[in-house]
């Protein structure tokens, strides 16, 4: 079928948010329907099952993980313990980081287009947010040069958000990596890379001295029973969430390469299965109106984010159909 | 079926919440297992469709309105609103209500069995919690006298907790009583009547110059897809979810006749299916145990409550052939 003919469907194709597109959800669906009896029983205070799955299946132990409902939950609560403290942000990152940590009234700095980690400009900073995989560059900091510099500062807090380390294939930080540290805050969107974004669930590893900091802010039976199960599910059975992420990266290197033809795109550099792509002086918002009004394409624009130009879009892959149909439109656009 | 039978197969139930227990939720459990795929969908930011929707059904205009997860994290955002402030809560209340305003460096003041609204010391208090009806005592005070002493305090903010006004055939206060009165803020836990704890869905409804003050410490994204679905159900299907209060309040009346009949028992008053139970002398704690292992019978005691004492449990009645049950077990161990 023609991208124009699925459009007539009103299929609307998202290659805007980072989700792994591919995820076959119906045993865990399946799950949930037959303990639908859940709604009428009280949740857990604190989740305590599922972070005694998480604790043992990362070897983390259970008083260093908080569950949250989400990543901008995770960040209000981390903002909310370091109240009033100086935060750099690390870009590009999503506006609602800079909006939770304002609500908390931080001083902010934001930083943007660090290559080598010793290009960071720390300062006074208290905390220092980032992102490894970058949630929307894909820029990657190996594993052994991140801790490493993590370990040179221990007077700053690093607050890492690993969401799509289950896409990485470079060496990764690893949950374990919290180890003794006292400076590492970790997180994760559990929603995010098992395309689940309407469950809201994520988990914090934080030091022990600062983990009851930040649940103190936390409404306990806060995240519902269906959440909670989800997450159950999820840990209990981890191969059926196995991402086939060396395939997936090869679409992506099929999509950048039919990108890169057209001199009128730069595809920036990204570990990831989504990257950056720089329209030579067109605007971003423009192609994506373009986009999703002739072919229900959905792209990431710069609106939420800190650091992303308005020349720049967000894609994430596909397969390679969907992916041949959308570098089709995309240059079919700019050389207009 | 005999009492010990019951207990031979392992059935709980439950007398300590409360729930109403006769719901019958297979509509909407239909629903939610038809609309399953809503994991995979991003939510609604604040809500906005469930909050039109009681905005339309309450008369309440939709910027009035706030959603969360549950009354704990209601609470929460209340107190942390007013970070500091001077509270003043009515008992009995439970404990949770004392940690969260805790949490958000309150000063606190605890006055206990208010009769008359006139009785209330409000001092130099800036916020004033109580719940009508009290969500532990089942005691009410009529709308027109709550509204006429909230009209005559307009230094203070009154946070009532109205979860249980879907149980009172007296006149309760209603959703329009907000209108333009600056001092009173509602909330309500759709969870807890309809017998859904395990959605975890609360709303408030808070004047204009407040409600902005609340919303800002909640992240958004924070209430989970489906139980914004069940929310948006609940609201548009109501007859689905009326409950029998009349019956109930009979068979609740027709157990404390039976409860009254025992002089070392003193039934507390109140307008609701649940009630608190005076033993004489014994211990709550010490019945709720005896109860819960020879009858798998759950009744409140004051762990979780402030202004209960130990002598006193808390029971929300169900069917009469239950009701009786749990009175003769209550009374062979108070007689024993």
């Amino acid at each position: 079928m023609s991208a124009t003919e699925k459009k007539k469907e009103n299929k609307i194709i998202d290659f805007g948010s980072n989700l792994w597109y591919g995820a076959t959800l119906d045993k865990l669906e399946k799950h949930l329907v037959d303990n639908i009896h859940l709604i009428s029983q009280y949740p857990e205070r604190n989740a305590e099952s599922l972070r005694r799955l998480l604790s043992r299946r990362f070897e983390v132990p259970a008083e260093n993980i908080i569950i949250t409902s989400g990543t901008t939950s995770t960040i209000g609560h981390i903002a909310h313990a370091f109240q009033g403290c100086r935060s750099l942000l690390i870009g590009p990152c999503g506006r609602k980081l800079e909006e939770r940590c304002l609500v908390h009234e931080h001083e902010l700095r934001f930083q943007n287009e660090v290559n080598a980690l010793e290009e960071i400009e720390l300062g006074d900073a208290q905390l220092c947010w980032l992102a490894s995989p970058n949630t929307i560059s894909g820029k990657m900091w190996p594993r052994r040069d991140l801790l490493k510099y993590i370990d040179a500062h221990p007077e700053v807090i690093f607050v890492v958000n690993v969401t799509y380390n289950a896409y990485a294939i470079e060496e990764e930080l690893k949950h374990s990596d919290l180890g003794k540290r006292k400076n590492l805050i970790f997180h994760i969107s559990v929603s995010k890379s098992y395309n689940l974004p309407g469950i809201r669930l994520s988990y914090i590893m934080a030091p022990k001295a600062i983990a009851p900091k930040i649940e103190k802010f936390i409404s306990p039976f806060a995240i519902n029973t269906m959440a909670q199960e989800a997450g159950k599910y999820i840990f209990v059975h981890p191969a059926q969430f196995v991402i086939p992420i060396r395939k997936w990266l090869r679409n992506t290197n099929d999509l950048i390469a039919t990108l890169s033809k057209c001199t009128k795109l730069e595809v920036l550099p990204s570990s990831m299965p989504y990257f950056l792509l720089h329209l030579d002086g067109k605007k971003g918002k423009d192609l994506a109106d373009y986009l999703l009004k002739k072919y229900g394409f959905i792209v990431r624009t710069s609106e939420y984010i800190m650091g992303l130009d308005e020349n720049t879009i967000g894609i994430s892959t596909r397969s390679p159909e969907e992916n041949q149909q959308l570098a089709d439109a995309i240059i079919e656009w700019v050389e207009a």
